[in-house]
């Protein structure tokens, strides 16, 4: 039998990349990536306004040119590897990242008159402009009968679909008038890949719409009447929007001549249904019933799924509880971090910017690795950019405690580690007080792979082994394994993840000291949380600051 | 009439200053400074103990020699000076900074088998070691009916001199036992340079008696009742204690020929009583009833004085309220902040090292004079150090709060800055709650003149003016004063700061503006202060983060 391929189609924040996988075991043939142009890494800023995070669409298009175009001549060099072998393509995209399109689909940003202004752009996933609008659509929604917050976690994020649209109706009122409809990138992508674009005719990815936009089959589709109520203009995009809303397993469409012409594919090509990201991340790290898959990158999206025929109550403060988000047949379960490697990065941009030699990751990590859990006193919140998961609330900002004349920069970045650490027990204990028991967690993403020390101080924090997802590329192999089932090569999205994915021989496990010591930081962490994350904690803070000094001088006994 | 002139001698945390002053105005004939050798710019560490900070008793002589031969070679190059013309010497020093010495009053650290022995060496003010001990001695305290308490605030705090002893007594007794006494650095000074050295015969400062070691003459000197239950062998270093405490206008004694022929002074020059640097600067700032002035270093202190002969209450969270401590005739009245200077001197160098060009101070100070307040969402306790005055509470840290991933170095720094005029503002308002009113704030050291964005924020936090001390060695010339005094040149303290000290002509004054957003910041700032800081709060701080972004996006509106 010739070998069989598949290409995945990754939108990530700052760049796109094109996998060529195998389908005999999901092995890498060939990848390339097309960093954005533009903005701060591709994406655009406003100085007044650090909520505000914006894309340019013309780069989504050039993003696909250059990078599958790129990946399908370097798999052109592997012995085996001919185009017309490709089976099919998938798409992911970060989300939600909706953006306005006319009549045609065409985004309105590459339209005259609109190509300067910010709200004619790509909504990146973390703008965070419209805690107004999200706030308002939650408070509607919850004296709605119809429990449409049922699926979201009782909250409505400003990440999300609405909340952008109702912030660009009440901001930039020129360009919501001027659109025929907003598409989410995940949609979008599929849609110009197979000319498949008016608003109204092109195929919706359940998983977006789900996930993001209120879609749900039991109120039969979108919450028009909350949406209504809210402002009769949203009723506009209500109705360009497709009936239905599709896994990522159905065929969106075949690739137009154009398009691949552009990067050597032959035309028709099946390109599967779009989806999010970090959702074909958890497929290509091999998800199903009792494995949670973090994927660990600028932000942390968790996810599991739960069989649709099982009983499933609805968690509160999760993202998103979808049918068929992430598998056919079964929940897509979502939780999230707003800032993981995100708060990294702003640390050691702003505060620890090193001596110029080296990369300061490294750096800070060796030194931190040689710290004992609990020396440095120190204790932080990770919500630099807010919570989404369990408090959803992005009005929170980051704490530091415990600071004294003598912490260093190594420390502070440990304490930062630890307190993401600490979120994703809060979100792991949040799915299992609703009783979806955590069998297995399997990492993926740059951290999880490059950062043994953050994957350690996860096994020490939550007392559970650590697994990496086998590929480097959990997402563009997911989108690859939905463009493989969409082309027919597999009957099930199951039988195409035990044939392509798997995880890594590296596992990394508690350490039971650790463990210990952790238990009691996590004590502090939750008042913490409680204290300035909910409006129901009337316990007292005055026990932290000595907690912390008493743990941290026992530690230093104990380590001399 | 002859010039004369007089020798203050300043004793700081890493240095020796001698300043030479015109006693017609106080104005400088020569200065020179010696730094302290060893440890960590004269600080002796312990790296697995960030409280403990000691230091080198050979570096006090050694700094005499260098800095006072110096002051006074550099003064005989001006007209007019001559070292017969000099009619007295004062000193000041840190304290609480005693350290052991033998029968005949010689440092222990410089006897065999001492030398390398961290108990045997002088215990510097911001040694916090004694933490366990303070409770201890507070725990007592509060239990006994004779009011030890009552004149330090009622809480002993691990900086001083009885929780050191204590502290040594239980991890060093071969030192405790070796041990003939414990002599504060500002009497041990005065003791080297008049040869009345034993620890019986020491003339003894009242302020460090008072301030530090409880000494109080309503219980007849020191409180041995007390020492005695807490633990029979001090009992021991209150035999080994002079009968009086005494003021600084008194003479300590003669120099002797050695440490006159060492500096080119002529023997038996009158020494003053040494005494706190922090009230030594207070008098060379022109303090009087009324007037507070605070000198800002490495920590600070706030001091004024209340007559005698006016009714006064106990006030609580005050370091200390010492009849003579000050002014002869006065309550001196003490509060300060555990570390300032150090506080921003700690995150230079650790959280914001800058790439070497230029000094890191002055280039976050002016990115942050170009801030608004409460545009960076940022706050912050100025507890990296403990808090002094009003917690009284060395287990306390530091705390950031408002972070977001675009936080940046200088909105921290301004934070530290307003965290610490927060402090200020927290004491102000402690003093006059108990009537002590304050009409005129003076401020003196190093921070006060170099760095106006301090001084400009000190005063929009506070509401009021922030005058400067003329003299840029405030600490020095109260020293001198009190040499002048106990030299005979002039009848009163009073009448010498009249002749001798003054302000600058620039004052900062508040701008109104800064003034309406830093009171609500400071409610902010107070809700954390008695959240973490005592035991009663019971309030939600649910607000604190919700507010902090709602002030800063409002001021970002006001300021586009």
């Amino acid at each position: 039998m010739n070998e069989r391929f598949a290409i995945g189609l990754d939108y990530g924040t700052n760049s796109v990349r094109a996998l060529v996988v195998d389908l005999a075991d999901g092995s890498e043939v060939a990848s390339a990536t097309h960093d954005y142009r533009g903005g701060e890494k591709g994406v655009l800023l406003d100085d007044r306004d650090p909520n505000l995070a914006r894309q340019d669409p013309a780069q989504y298009v050039a993003g696909y040119v250059q990078a599958v175009g790129e990946a399908v001549r370097a798999a052109g060099r592997r012995k085996g590897f001919r185009p017309d072998r490709v089976v099919g393509l998938g798409v992911d995209t970060t989300a939600s990242t909706p953006l306005p399109v006319d009549a045609e689909g065409r985004a309105l940003a590459t339209k005259r008159g609109f190509g300067r202004n910010l709200a004619a752009q790509a909504w990146l996933w973390k703008d965070h402009t419209a805690t107004a609008e999200a706030a308002e659509i939650t408070a509607r929604g919850e004296r709605s009968k119809a429990g449409y917050l049922s699926k979201c976690g009782g909250i409505y994020s400003s990440e999300w679909y609405w909340s952008k649209l109702l912030h660009c109706q009440r901001t930039a009122p020129e360009v919501f008038e001027a659109a025929a409809g907003w598409v989410e990138l995940c949609d979008f992508v599929p849609g110009f890949l197979t000319g498949r674009t008016a608003p109204r005719e092109l195929p919706r990815s359940v998983c977006a719409a789900g996930h993001k936009a209120m879609w749900h089959e039991s109120w039969g589709g979108l919450p028009k009447p909350l949406l209504r109520r809210i402002e009769p203009a949203l009723g506009r995009f209500c109705e360009a929007f497709a009936k239905e809303a599709l896994t990522s397993d159905r065929v969106a469409g075949g690739l137009t001549t154009e398009m691949a012409n552009a990067v050597g594919l032959p035309p028709g090509l099946p390109v599967a249904v779009g989806s999010i990201d970090a959702h074909m991340g958890a497929v290509g790290s091999g998800v199903k019933a009792g494995t949670l898959v973090k994927i660990i990158g600028t932000s942390t999206c968790d996810i599991t799924v739960w069989p649709t025929d099982r009983p499933l109550a609805d968690i509160p403060g999760l993202c998103g509880i979808v049918p068929g988000s992430v598998l056919p047949g079964a929940y897509g379960l979502e939780a999230g971090q707003s800032a993981v490697g995100d708060i990294f990065n702003w640390f050691v941009r702003h505060l620890a910017p090193g001596d110029g030699s080296g990369d300061p990751h490294e750096r800070l990590s060796e030194r931190a690795a040689a710290m004992q859990p609990g020396e440095s006193g120190l204790l932080a919140l990770d919500w630099n950019n807010g919570n989404r998961t369990v408090l959803v609330d992005p009005l929170l900002t980051g704490l530091l405690i415990g600071q004294t004349l003598h912490t260093q920069a190594a420390e502070v970045y440990r304490a930062l580690i630890e307190a993401t650490a600490f979120g994703a027990l809060t979100i792991l204990d949040r799915f299992e007080a609703y009783g979806v028991k955590v069998r297995e967690i399997v990492n993926c993403g740059g951290i999880a792979e490059k950062n043994p020390l953050v994957m350690q101080i996860y096994a020490d924090v939550t007392n559970r082994p650590m697994k990496i997802s086998r590929s480097g590329q959990s997402c563009a192999l997911g989108a690859a394994i939905f463009g493989a089932v969409a082309g027919g090569a597999f009957q099930t999205v199951a039988a195409a993840q035990r044939r392509m994915t798997g995880v890594k021989d590296t596992v990394y496990r508690p350490r039971k000291a650790a463990v210990k010591v952790y238990g009691e930081l996590f004590g502090l962490y939750r008042a913490l949380h409680d204290a300035f994350g909910t409006t129901g904690y009337r316990g007292s803070l005055h026990r932290v600051m000595k907690d912390l000094i008493a743990l941290r001088d026992r530690i230093r006994r104990e380590d001399t």
